[in-house]
């Protein structure tokens, strides 16, 4: 294994909160912590089709609290949010197609949600430190690469739209009430314990089933668009730093990945590693099409040079490992039905 | 009369819907409209202390369509945007210390009632064009003077977040649906027919009826704060132009003053105008400093170039109009009771 970046070791004995905590992300956060000797207390709401997974957590679920809640439940989260020392602020509608099919949902949870959560915060636990979830889709088409932080946002959906003010909720709490806040910027996370089974959150999840259904890739367009990718234990890192350092409260981050490629290039890297699989390249749906953003990379010069932060994990190391943890555990992720 | 900037004179007997038309900008360009011979409906849902002032169109009652209704209803919007050739979109809350006390229903107007707007132009009218009146507000305490269009936005309030947001969905349905949309970025307009009888929509009509009222205006912390000022006559010009133009489809827009001043001297020069009054500087209620920008004045070469807006009514010309109008007609705006 390779060695991770430095990180405060200030978990242990701490209470930690994580919405969405038994999704993707905040699972693997919430092992990471439970290792770490935290006493995790998990929200989520497992609504169907958003990534909440019991077996996420089944290896742990006796070392933490699983509290199952919709975070637009104001009086429930008025309660949870108290006496916490951080809170990992992951609950969030993912998928940008759902944005625009359904943008009243997506502005529940991604904006009225998020204010319920800092007011709580505010009147009930003020000194909670609390890291939220941004996306790279918050700048929509690039202007330029690698895209930094200070990069214009125009979104290209309703979710960026809506996770761009769910984002400003937390600084503006932060700069005006005194909650400590902070937000990393993801780009395309992959690894163990993602929602795989329907192919609206993200490109990955399904190039990777499609590989070990034996069913035929799709690519849309010619493949040519070029992404950058984090594997899940650099994102949980990040998450760790950000919390633990107070240096960088109010500030934002972006994520990026040292590996940026054309996705007909990742199709035959993860057909590669596989050992098995075929693509092909179609013509992009026009629902999909108009929301596209072309090529993105993004440029985490801020997060390294305030925090050392890097990626540890190269492709060829995290998709092996990636395909290793779904061969092993396909049934927990999705079914032939799916 | 100075000459306006040209504008294409297309709106006789279209059909013109302003979503708060009773307030200060809609009633305004209402006026216009009327005189232009376009067909106005005004939607408007008389909020207390939101503006909304059914004296604004008194005198032009007849010639247009006067609707009270709530933008937040769905389905009333749903059938109210039918068949309009141009919608200006000026309803809104637009108080930035309301926004703090009470973000969800800024949420609400701001944010869930411009989905709901759209959406009901994407269903019932796709052809529509329709212009958003967006804010300083949303670039929050400025990185460089003057502030232009690629000024990062970093709002200090819910306010300027939610109003991001809805700025946001226009140009995202302008790109996405194909609906005809631009957004106008406001800085302090002045003139007739503003909401004066409370404090909490701006400092400019608060100095203007404490002059009228004989009470010392109480300037906060040093005075030096610059800001930028429209006469609202430019303004309906701005709103006039963008929405003739096809080419500015998709497009924002800043609006900006030709003679940027600090409060101080505004406040001086508000007081030989009027012939009348007198100031103190006090120190910032800490609510008002936690979210004031300090210096604040748009660059407005965009507008001027792609459409030839120009500021035609100065400081002192304009606020001789302003301070005439409210002597006349003070008691439809305030009383002493306010």
């Amino acid at each position: 294994m390779p060695k991770r970046a430095a990180f405060p070791d200030i978990y242990g004995g701490k209470k930690v909160l994580i919405t969405g905590g038994l999704g993707f992300i905040g699972s693997n956060l919430a092992h990471r912590l439970v290792k770490h000797g935290a006493e995790v207390l998990i929200v989520d709401s497992l609504i169907p089709d958003y990534g909440g997974n019991l077996f996420n957590v089944e290896s742990i679920k006796n070392q933490l609290t699983i509290n199952i809640a919709d975070i637009r439940d104001q009086h429930g989260m008025n309660y949870l949010v108290r006496n916490q020392d951080y809170i990992f602020n992951l609950a969030g509608q993912v998928s940008h197609i759902d944005s625009m099919n359904d943008p009243y949902t997506d502005l529940d949870i991604n904006c009225r949600a998020q204010l319920s959560i800092l007011e709580a915060c505010r009147h009930n636990n003020p000194g909670v430190k609390i890291v939220y979830a941004g996306t790279r889709q918050q700048y929509g088409k690039p202007d330029y690469l690698p895209v930094d932080e200070k990069h214009l946002q125009h979104p290209t959906d309703v979710n960026g739209i809506n996770k761009m003010a769910g984002e400003w909720y937390h600084i503006l709490y932060n700069n005006v009430y005194n909650i400590r806040a902070s937000s990393l910027r993801l780009t395309n996370t992959y690894g163990p314990r993602q929602l795989m089974k329907h192919d609206r959150q993200g490109f990955m999840s399904v190039f990777i089933r499609q590989i070990l259904d034996g069913e035929k890739i799709r690519i849309f367009g010619d493949g040519k668009q070029i992404r950058d990718f984090n594997y899940i234990d650099d994102v949980v890192d990040a998450f760790l730093l950000i919390a633990g350092y107070s240096d960088c409260d109010g500030l934002i981050f972006n994520l990026g990945g040292d590996e940026p490629m054309r996705l007909i290039d990742l199709v035959k890297l993860m057909i590669e590693i596989a050992g098995q699989g075929e693509f092909e390249c179609i013509p992009f749906p026009s629902a999909k099409k108009k929301i596209d953003i072309g090529d993105y990379y993004g440029d985490y010069q801020l997060i390294k040079t305030v925090m050392g932060w890097a990626c540890r994990t190269g492709m060829r190391e995290g998709l092996t490992r990636t395909f290793e943890y779904y061969k092993q555990n396909k049934e927990h992720y999705w079914t032939n039905a799916d």
